[in-house]
């Protein structure tokens, strides 16, 4: 993509409303616009990156044998009036009432959505165990939004639920999606903590949060510094078997919030207790018959008993996790993309456009880079040499390549990783280290 | 995916409700269920298709140079009252308070918006021509919602919008739009037919709907019969260049609707005169500067003066084509998909799974379709031949390959394309044909 063409409004001014890293970043770097409070446009930029994040996301629910549907956005409220949620869920419910008088409501979640469309399709427990997961837009009315896409009112979360008859089975499935997040974080860049939650009586010790880390991130964090040697992409893992040891292995080292941890109990030795901030990016969550009872979701077991099936529930937050891989991840200058989800991996700066040598040095990049599959953001303008470096540096891509006069002369260009110092290196193997 | 394990709640009952093929058969193939009236849910098999239709059309979209973007759902009325549309789109548009008392509105088309986004964002004539397009999730509060997805009040579109500094810019970028809309439908196995469509005073000759030809379509079609010997796909296209000359061509063969077909003054012969019935699938239109004037949405030409831009605004029903392409290829016992569409390209049955040498031929088909990186849906389930073969033909997949215990003796199997014939081969050359 030529720079010349990309439409990528940055802002020179740091936007007085944003508070955080990640909010003044997005905006500066013209990943997004605000259309009204807590509701965003996704701008090229933005969108390239939203869209690795989900795909990524998608990738890791396949494996699991998850199956990808599309619940609406604007739901029935007699749905919501089964479960007994339509009353209590509050002002964070965006209510609606459509041309016919009908009470509608903007989908918060999915729970009463999937089990409607469960109890109106499955009968017998040989259709079980299933998960079913879906990536849409969910609106909450938040009286204050704020963050940016950390805390919008309009987001993209990705949600799946699993039906299963009984509870052994439902722990299998608890223990697919819990393996599933940790890799899909991981693939993000990031270092994934599951935090056992609170989960009420129903759900036993089946409720974890997933915090990141990020030392602008909104809430307190304690945990054994043994973390930093975990790696879930490193295990060799069978969705059809029990995972349960694994999710032992994650759930044994110490890990707690702010309110949680107590410094006189916390079992981790003070010189190995990492003290830091995390922002939460996930949430699994077993609720049992807790909506299968209340809606009549029942399958016939292996005896032609109707039983309410086990369900529970799975959350990403997709667009949210867009500005926290930011706070997890840039420095003074700007935003440090993790590969995996970078709009584009390789910026390419040319320090002198219409200069004949560095035209020609740069294309030669420019279509080595593209015939090898890299997305390349070639910087074709006529701008100061300051003004490109900055902007690069600000958008965060992993490489950059710089050509200029003197270079092309000397028939070198300039290499950086993001953050990473400058190497003077023949064109070519600059385009041999990336390709 | 194995059918024992995907998710595709068919039904044997056909639905009063619809009352059209495609409603009839993506709701008896398990593809989408309804929620409440004009909304549904894509189950795994409709969502594939929708997410193949969605793909092609972001492929021709990005061909053309049209960058993506994604506005929200959800927007504030006030961009609706500077444009002056607020009141007058009447109760089809979901309006909505939030809980601060504000009027907000869930999109039925983003003119405004993506104006908002414009006026803010591009200030000089050096940044024109822009093409800038999504593929968001719509509401319009039909009063009687029906024919499925083809007339749903919860729907997806791709709308895009062009900028330009004058008219004759904004041709150009009309023409890339009309020629990538003939390449989009063909691509999905359809006949495009554009048709002059009402624009109004401002919009001049630059106002098209493109008509697909169904025999169960919603309305009459007339045209000459050379339509049926264009190949959009046969073009070889440079987006950068005037393609006047394409849209000549494709412009100057007859086609009307019936509201404006005169068999008095028609100009074609009637033995060279079609007449069936079509789907609109696309529209796209100039509207000058219609929105850029009343919203301010201006840039500074080369003379340094403030000049309202010119605009233009395309849309392709994305969620109507999954229904319009099954009126247009379905016969007595289901769906045709177009292999391009298709949620699968090959369904294997096996006609008595738990046979040894049958599991054993599928599970070699199987692996080897799949080692092609070729979609399958595998019915491994322990059901009547009958049940499979006619849930294999309601479904549509392209091809069919059929494993029995007498042809697992004389080495064969059997392969038939959709709507074709059976033909015994050998295993390997099924595999061979396919992959």
């Amino acid at each position: 993509m030529r720079r010349s063409k990309f439409f990528m409004p940055t802002l020179k001014e740091i936007p007085a409303e944003a508070q955080i890293p990640s909010h003044r970043l997005m905006l500066r770097a013209g990943m997004v616009r605000q259309t009204a409070a807590g509701i965003y446009s996704w701008l090229p930029m933005g969108y390239r990156v939203l869209k690795k994040i989900e795909q990524i996301v998608r990738e890791e629910m396949d494996a699991t044998g998850a199956q990808e549907i599309l619940m609406p956005t604007i739901q029935p409220a007699e749905l919501w009036r089964e479960s007994g949620r339509y009353d209590d869920y509050g002002k964070e419910m965006l209510r609606i009432t459509d041309r016919h008088g009908r009470d509608m409501l903007y989908g918060p979640t999915n729970e009463e959505q999937i089990t409607d469309i469960f109890r109106k399709t499955v009968r017998s427990y040989r259709d079980l165990p299933k998960l079913l997961y879906h990536i849409q837009w969910k609106f909450r009315d938040e009286v204050r939004p704020r963050f940016g896409v950390m805390r919008g009112r309009e987001f993209l979360m990705k949600d799946s639920y699993s039906f299963d008859l009984d509870y052994e089975s439902a722990r299998r499935s608890y223990n697919k999606m819990f393996v599933s997040y940790l890799r899909t974080f991981a693939r993000m860049g990031l270092t994934p903590i599951p935090m056992a939650a609170d989960s009420g009586a129903i759900g036993g010790d089946m409720s974890h949060e997933f915090i990141i880390l990020a030392d602008t991130g909104e809430s307190a964090v304690y945990c054994d510094k043994a973390w930093f040697n975990t790696d879930p992409l490193s295990l060799d893992i069978d969705f059809d078997a029990d995972l349960q040891s694994i999710v032992d292995r994650w759930t044994e080292l110490y890990a707690a919030a702010d309110e949680k941890h107590d410094p006189a109990t916390c079992p981790v030795d003070a010189d190995q207790l990492y003290t830091g901030r995390g922002i939460e990016v996930g949430h699994i969550f077993n609720f049992g018959t807790k909506y299968s009872k209340s809606m009549g979701a029942t399958v016939s077991n292996s005896e032609g008993q109707e039983v309410p099936v086990e369900m529970g529930s799975y959350g990403i937050g997709v667009s949210r996790l867009v500005g926290a891989i930011i706070e997890a991840s840039h420095d003074a200058v700007g935003i440090i993309w993790p590969p995996s989800v970078a709009p584009f991996q390789v910026g390419l700066i040319n320090l002198r456009a219409g200069d004949a040598g560095c035209d020609a040095v740069c294309q030669q990049l420019y279509d080595g880079l593209a015939a090898a599959n890299i997305e390349t953001l070639y910087d074709d303008r006529d701008e100061r040499a300051g003004v490109k470096f900055a902007e690069m540096d600000l958008i965060g891509l992993p490489w950059q390549i710089a050509v200029g006069p003197r270079g092309v002369k000397a028939g070198t260009v300039e290499i950086k990783q993001r953050g990473g110092e400058r190497e003077e290196v023949p064109a070519e193997s600059a385009l041999a280290r990336l390709t």
